[in-house]
């Protein structure tokens, strides 16, 4: 399989000169930190992504798992990868140091997190599911929970899960009928019923697995209410905290799915035998709302999975077209091919600035000094999340797409790595809540929340831009171009706020979402190339380049003047070849056709 | 695996309403054909899909293909699928009875190769080639070729394969290095060189494979004008026209592919040992001429690979929502789940009309008894063939994914059957021509073809449509929304004649064939439409119906009245979902942005 590559440049210039990461340092939360501490993590998270984990993606997908002795065998050289991921300190990154997390701000962990999963995605479940677990332990669990679990599972020595969907309750979790029954003289339940779809359900990376387990305590309200979480291990854990006994977590089929084939989809059966034991996580029936809590933060590690492998795959097929066509110019078909790269490269740069923009968000909205600047944020990042989720997971999967035709033939074929990542990168757009799901939740939710603050939020972010825009010289047409698409979109998400037919209104939310994205995108692009113009305006400066042949020469021969070169002309392509569609998308909702509502199909 | 479903009413429909298929038996080609044959073709087609190979589909994928004492050895299913599919008579079903096809026109021949595409399309690469290598025999080959190859082909004793490509030549097929030296005192040439990307290159199927082989005779022409076509058989024929000694072609390699999983795609070695013999297809020097007039043929074919995979996957995701969803207002996610099955029926049958309008257009082309019939036609099937292969596949691939997010979770695991139908459409973006490929025919040669006529002449045909709509009362908004597209398509061609840089132009090629493609599409819903509107008139008129509610009663209780109903309501939608993106592609080859030219990635 082809190499995993990082641009580095990029991930400097969205961390540093775009979200001015090193601002983070004078709030007291990471006092301690430096653009030092950062550079290190960063250039250490690119040489594992690039010299590990890169190395055994391919691999890892033909090895794929199987179930030897009715446990799941997972490939081969993912045993050293857990043990060496773990020790660098990788499982809990941007978690607290109390239980062995790095404290990591979100915005470098999520970086972390898009350079791992773009190297190899079916790894990252294992981490990442545990990290998810603990992390829920540790913060709704007792102290004698957090005790037993959570250091033993950011250590690696343990791993974790989540199961929540059973097998005939389908999205409606609160049908669920695993049961948890209180054990007399114990602080322990007794666990039975079937869950399915579980991530890392069942592997042997590590010694003992946790999975928290939705259930409900018989006599408990009806629907999703009444539902409890249960921290449940696969083998029991001794008083001394060493692993005890089998805890009756029997694995009952793994599926067949169209990718991330080195990670394990397990479908477990609780207490057949009647001998599964589980801890309550936090509050009886709480257990969802615990859920929901930690699902914005899995939302967008799910976006950084689009962006990962958008990222990925724009990379392969660069380095793929600049070895084959030797000369841009030697065929119509450069062309075409420079297209899907201009397309490639503006939308994986673009939903990777996207993220960022999200976890600086997630970092304000915690440990920003001031009040106000935290729940600015917090708003800000709540509406995010589902254009996070959404718009980077199908635009990652598009990017997949344009890759595999820059390669032609030999895009569809295995070892040149581009396929893998199509069909990895598309489970992102239906776990943690499709990306219809994410649609409604922006249209009926998050546009609503706090009588429509958190957007008219958004438009003072835009606007902000758009104005430093109109300060700028020579990047006129792509401020106008972004106005257009942002007023077009405030006038959209007005017209949804009038009187209508309600059902006609959800019609339109998969192609709001899709717009917003568009338009944030197109914010942040040029919110790139302001910068990056600057940026060059100083090189000509400095290097007193006097006229237009002289730039040329310059962008031709200097590193930064090009790649700032070459963002100001990403923001112009989008500008010109995505945004018009804002409009169209617009026209669309404006319709309210209700033929999608009233045909019989 | 989920059941493969046809809609057997919309293929009635499309051949007998819409493209008219009776008119063809009032020409002398077709006369001995009537209602009833077709009926009874499609009939068993229609069986054969669904009941033979639809259920193969699955397994074959798990089975694939793998290589046992340096030959390939299918999935056990094919074997007996070949045989039923040669004695049904369908390997050669479109061509001359003479070396025994069915003669069937090429509209119906069409949607026959879409029904088995859709249900099983690895299987199809077997008799596919074999048709495909057999016809150019038969068009070009000496009678002594014809005679020894074209009946057992057809007849499905042999099979047939293309050899194109070469490891090292890529796209550039005049650089190839296979070498066919003339045998002294025979009519054979001794053939020498290696190939690569042969579907269904090695097989078990049947007893021999005749290859068609590109290759150079020593001093003929350099580069693709000295190219000559060579029939070369995995084993040699004896006098008595049997199978004779191995003919020292080796299986050098298969290649592991995304999907197409139970169609070997091999990697041969022509004469290794220098006992490789081959016959001069047709003139010397004249290869790549007799490729590229089958080529069109192939085009339209893999755009029935779009359509018949589009149709398999929306069936699908209808029969999951309705099993599902049971009651449509039961979740607001039904709402997205309606559009997008709303946006996939629509793509699925507008692009299954696309394929039978090009059909259509082959076949007065080739047998319409008025020569300007026959000559407007075909240069309306020469500027259609890029838009069919192009278009109907990239949308086929977008229904797969509309289809996987219906499914949820469920979409992305194997025994949905939705994940194999994504897996499979991609290569039809790619083959026999890249969509980008594609794009640069449309905008490079065919709108420039005779002056420009043939687009004029597509016009014309547009108007029509459009002025039968002006006519009918009702559809005004879908006639007003296809008129204004076909402008804006109009205005763009013509913005492409004027004088620029034809760089830039270039680069607008792919955006212009995706909206040609939409606004094909808009005419052909709102001919079906206007079809439906008149007849569903028919049957309000004859029941005696007199208001709206009446009207809505008859449209649910009476089959057919439901269908028109849902034909008028798809047009309307794709007018206002898709339509009014034609403007906004339109306005990004307006502004002529170098910047993908300029910059330096």
């Amino acid at each position: 399989m082809a190499a995993f590559i990082v641009d580095r440049r990029d991930l400097d210039f969205v961390l540093y000169e775009q979200f001015k990461l090193e601002e983070l340092t004078t709030w007291p939360r990471y006092a301690e930190m430096s653009r030092e501490t950062f550079d290190m993590v960063l250039g250490e998270a690119v040489r594992f992504a690039t010299e590990v984990l890169g190395p055994a993606s391919g691999v890892a997908d033909r090895a794929g798992v199987k179930i030897v002795d009715g446990e799941v065998v997972t490939a081969e050289v993912f045993k050293d990868i857990y043990r060496q991921y773990a020790e660098g300190g990788w499982i809990a990154a941007p978690h607290d140091p109390e239980f062995g997390g790095m404290g990591l701000p979100n915005a470098l962990a999520i970086v972390v997190t898009e350079l791992f999963i773009g190297a190899c995605a079916s790894f990252m479940f294992f981490p990442g599911l545990t990290a998810g677990a603990g992390h829920l332990i540790e913060a709704f669990g007792s102290d004698a929970l957090k005790e037993r679990f959570v250091a033993r599972m950011y250590s690696g020595e343990w791993s974790g899960t989540m199961c929540l969907t059973e097998p005939q309750a389908g999205t409606s979790v609160g049908d669920l009928t695993t049961t948890a029954t209180p054990i007399e003289g114990t602080d322990r339940f007794s666990i039975a019923g079937n869950k399915i779809f579980i991530s890392a359900g069942d592997h042997d990376l590590t010694d003992n697995i946790i999975h928290l387990v939705l259930a409900r305590v018989p006599g408990d309200t009806p629907g999703t209410k009444g539902i409890s979480l249960f921290a449940v291990p696969k083998h029991r854990v001794n008083a001394d905290g060493s692993r005890g006994e089998w805890n009756d977590v029997t694995l009952t089929a793994l599926e067949h799915k169209m990718g991330i084939h080195a990670s394990p989809t397990a479908a477990l059966a609780f207490g057949e035998n009647g001998r599964c034991e589980g801890f309550l996580v936090g509050e009886r029936q709480q257990g969802l709302s615990y859920m929901f809590q930690m699902m914005n933060e899995a939302r967008l590690h799910t976006g950084s999975q689009g962006v990962g492998i958008a990222n990925a795959a724009y990379q392969l097929a660069l380095a793929y077209a600049k070895e084959r066509v030797q000369s841009t110019k030697a065929t119509d078909r450069s062309d075409d091919v420079r297209r899907n790269l201009m397309l490639a490269k503006a939308y994986s740069e673009g939903i990777r600035a996207l993220l960022v923009q999200a976890a600086v968000h997630a970092d304000r909205a915690r440990f920003h000094p001031d009040p106000d600047a935290r729940s600015m944020s917090q708003g800000l990042l709540d509406l995010l999340t589902p254009v996070c989720k959404a718009y980077s997971t199908d635009t990652g999967f598009e990017v997949t797409e344009l890759a595999m035709q820059i390669h032609g033939g030999y895009g569809y074929i295995g070892e040149y790595g581009v396929e893998q990542l199509m069909r990895d990168v598309k489970i992102a757009s239906i776990y943690e809540g499709t990306n219809g799901v994410q649609a409604l939740d922006l249209l009926g939710r998050k546009l609503r929340m706090k009588g429509g603050a958190l957007f008219m939020a958004w438009f003072q972010e835009a606007n902000a831009i758009l104005e430093r825009g109109a300060k700028t010289e020579g990047l006129g047409d792509i401020v106008d171009a972004v106005t257009k698409a942002k007023d077009t979109l405030g006038k959209t998400a007005f017209g949804f706020a009038e009187k209508g037919d309600p059902e006609v209104a959800l019609l339109g939310a998969t192609p709001f979402l899709e717009m917003f994205g568009q338009v944030q995108v197109g914010l942040l692009l040029l919110d790139q190339a302001l910068i990056a113009e600057g940026q060059l305006r100083a090189i000509v400066a400095e290097k007193g380049v006097k006229d237009q042949a002289g730039v040329k020469k310059l962008v031709h021969d200097h590193e930064d003047a090009r790649f700032y070169d070459a963002k100001i002309k990403t923001a112009r392509f989008f500008a010109n070849a995505v945004l018009p569609h804002v409009r169209a998308t617009a026209a669309e909702i404006a319709a309210k056709d209700r033929s999608a509502l009233d045909v019989i199909f």
